[in-house]
């Protein structure tokens, strides 16, 4: 793996000539929309692309940041798949990991925000407002170890024993390859999350082994980090080490990202709420869901 | 009961004539700060108090929002009465109760922001950084019911089980009778929080009984409560009804709070998390915290 | 006048047994909006209203605050009052009035911050965009005395001076006396900013004779002043003293606010951005002004 | 000029064998800091710099964002510099240039709203505080073309005529060649803001020429232009086209930056408002200046 990324089209993009009979694509359209389907079904695949057997779906959208607005029926193609990886019915948790006080790690707890979140509403109270089919929601934004002191995906863990949610949503800031995916590419998989995954590159494993539930996670990659595009330009370059050092002054982490970031983090975070909300709430539309949020 | 305060000094005040034999109260002063503790020691005495037994120590400061900095001796001396209330060893989880995005309900969790984690720091680390003293420091800011649809006393139980402290450390916003201790008052108790306190009035009790370790609950007044404040004002009045709803229009809650409720907030929260930082890593000096937050 | 408040239509109100004939009511509606325009059409009336002579409009709606979004013909409502107090064409200033730091007195600079400014995009631009109607405007959101050392009404008016715009628009928080009217009334006026009103309390006028062009000034009450209350309350009572002093406690200055301020604010900004926006490029649908800001 | 960079700390190293005799360096230190001061003294070396003709001071601090703490010796020194570049007495105006929502360019802003701004206090006031001394500052951050439909020389040139100020100090976000530069570099420079410097890359002439007193401008380089960059690294070579993709996708600028960008900001609006501060108030130690804040 010559890169770091965590969306599987670009591990797959990668591997394309050397068809493995363990990675299957699909392409479609909805709208703006670009649909791509990665199936990774052996360990083999698994090891090559860096991620584990299942499936990624990858939204490819026109630039988020040029004020596009994505129209209701591109939010349901989004939903409907995400709906599909979960049990019809039963308490979901949804969990916003990350960092909200680093911009281009806020995608999770932002998002979180944005849930609707409905485990504690009566019956007596859905039903006097008219939404006796509002599926239990319950919402989670823990803070990163060194906030919290404890592991993320610990607090997850508490939480889901107590809670007995029938399934977890991940929601994540992603890292990509490629710059011109930043802020317009929403992945959705049914994998969870991998350790080394996220921005902040910490994140310890989300997943049905860990929890005992499914879990779906759901990003969108805000920076390409740099190590990963200078380790990409410079195969055994000689002046390497000069220019890898403007990558990674004194060891500092640097990342590359859209100038208009804090816009972008918004403009996704609308996207991803929207887009979980009506996986959850199928009988509300997105007006709706805007009022009660 | 008159009206609410979460202040068992203004609950202990309104008794005073009483002289109730479960009601003991006493006075120091240590620099600006005026030290009031009142210990509630029989059940009748809880009952007319609206607190249930324990110890409850109030620091009354000049407002916090002149601009006038607390010394290291106050905070010292507030850090010495909660350190008191806790073991003096093992694990303690800080919780930071209530609503960020609503100022007034912001104590605990931007309290938290500012509270070292230690749990996930190795040994090695400690000792390389000269830190083996460092106590290990769980944080949680959990989010209110309407964000996450769990209690907030029931996400403290989970993670409470599985990280299992030795005590816990409850931050929370206050309601006040007085509007002149808005702000300038900490309150330090070694009795959890008790239903029906707070700021949004509605924390479900967290205490020895709940979470099976000792719960010491810090806070600061914000707001009085204008529902109280109009009863406390319209004993048996005529013109209640009217001068009520100017207080409660529409059912909505109204509050008493300065005009420079940000500036209190900020300036409450800095207070408590250098009371807390230094009642649990007492061998730092502030600034040494200051440095490491 | 027995209490403060910025709304004429409290003080018209307080006066209606007068039968001032200075004084002129009317009322409408629009949906759920209530619109009472007030006319004050002599020194005497203003003397007793304590309000310039002008036109007053208030629109009232269920509190803003319940989440119930206005509709679209309601914001065309209060745009065309706005509208028909500017002149037809020509460059408009919009400025922010207030302290975007203290939330309740942050209705000006966040509105301001929603306002489409325009005056800059080239004609060549607009007609590529197929906005050839644009009209320009300006924004500003100066800041207060405190934070710049320089007097709002003092920025205004010099940059009114350089880029000579045919009219201005002050938008700010307000203080009214029933709390009932908190969020959910917005007033509009062709008076523009009068000394001592806004929430703070310390605004300079900003008006025809000191701008040399129309001021129209928008606003929406985020409190009630505690001490007007309190006067309200305690007319020649014999233990004022005490109770004034909890609403006053050492000078600091007391307001009444609903605990959802934060909500509050939001919502106010985004009704007062729509309306003026609307007011401001009538070609333009709300959908396609939320798409540009 | 091969990239682009505000630094002229920067463009003098990259033409050192030349040996321009318009270009004179010198080295010093001050505790961690490296002091080097570039004077540019005639128009050839101007133009091979890009840099207008005058004095330029870098301060060079090991990172920022490590967490360790400039001393108070340090802030002096920089403090000693920029006072040395004013006029001893008189008002000054300090202009905070930049976006605040757009954290990389938020310097400005964030840096001007600790700058303690004191025209407004009188006398009297002065006298009673004991602080006589105190210099007359002025303090504005006004938002940028796109906010506001003026550009921000327009503003501060109108308000300059009308406060009359005796030197204006322009702070601003900058862009290095060198990531190992970002947040732990300050450059002030007498010669005011150019065209096409800053983070955003739109700034006007802010100068002596155009506001008729001297302009002190001050910066953080904050980012690095990709773009840059990528010139930097892609001299001639085939595959340039893709990798220049990589770097500027659809036209969207993109920049390099620490993950820690928003603890790099804080941090050096910290410096930035200290040592601004010290230099207008050299009456006043570090902690008093922290209190009036």
């Amino acid at each position: 793996m010559p890169y770091r990324t965590d969306l599987a089209a670009e591990s797959a993009q990668a591997l394309e000539d050397r068809r493995l009979p363990g990675l299957k694509r699909r392409s479609e359209r909805c709208g703006q929309l670009e649909i791509d389907t990665v199936n990774i079904t052996d360990d083999e695949t698994a090891r090559l692309t860096g991620k584990p057997p299942g499936e990624y779906i990858t939204f490819s959208a026109p630039p988020f940041y040029t004020g596009k607005e994505i129209t209701e029926e591109e939010i349901c193609a989004i939903a409907g798949r995400i709906a599909a990886m979960l049990p019809q019915e039963g308490l979901v948790l949804v969990a916003g990991l990350g960092n909200n006080d680093i911009t281009p790690d806020a995608i999770g707890p932002r998002t979180a925000r944005q849930v609707l979140a409905t485990r504690h509403i009566s019956s007596e109270l859905k039903a006097q407002a008219g939404l006796e089919n509002l599926r239990a929601v319950a919402v989670l934004a823990p803070g990163v170890l060194g906030q919290t002191g404890i592991e993320t995906s610990e607090i997850i863990h508490a939480v889901t024993q107590d809670i007995k949610p029938c399934a977890v949503i991940a929601v994540d800031a992603l890292a990509a390859r490629s710059a011109s995916r930043l802020g317009c590419t929403v992945q959705v998989a049914n994998t969870g999350i991998s350790p080394g995954s996220g921005v902040m590159n910490h994140r310890k494993e989300l997943s049905t082994q860990t929890l005992g539930v499914p879990v779906v996670s759901i990003g969108v990659p805000t920076v390409v980090d740099a190590a990963t595009l200078a380790g990409d330009l410079l195969s055994g370059d000689s002046e390497s080490e000069e220019i890898r050092a403007l990558f990674e002054p004194q060891g500092q982490k640097m990342m590359i990202t859209p100038r208009e970031i804090d816009n972008l983090i918004s403009h996704a975070c609308k996207i991803l709420s929207l887009s979980i909300n009506k996986a959850l709430q199928p009988d509300l539309t997105l007006e709706e869901i805007g009022q009660l949020v």
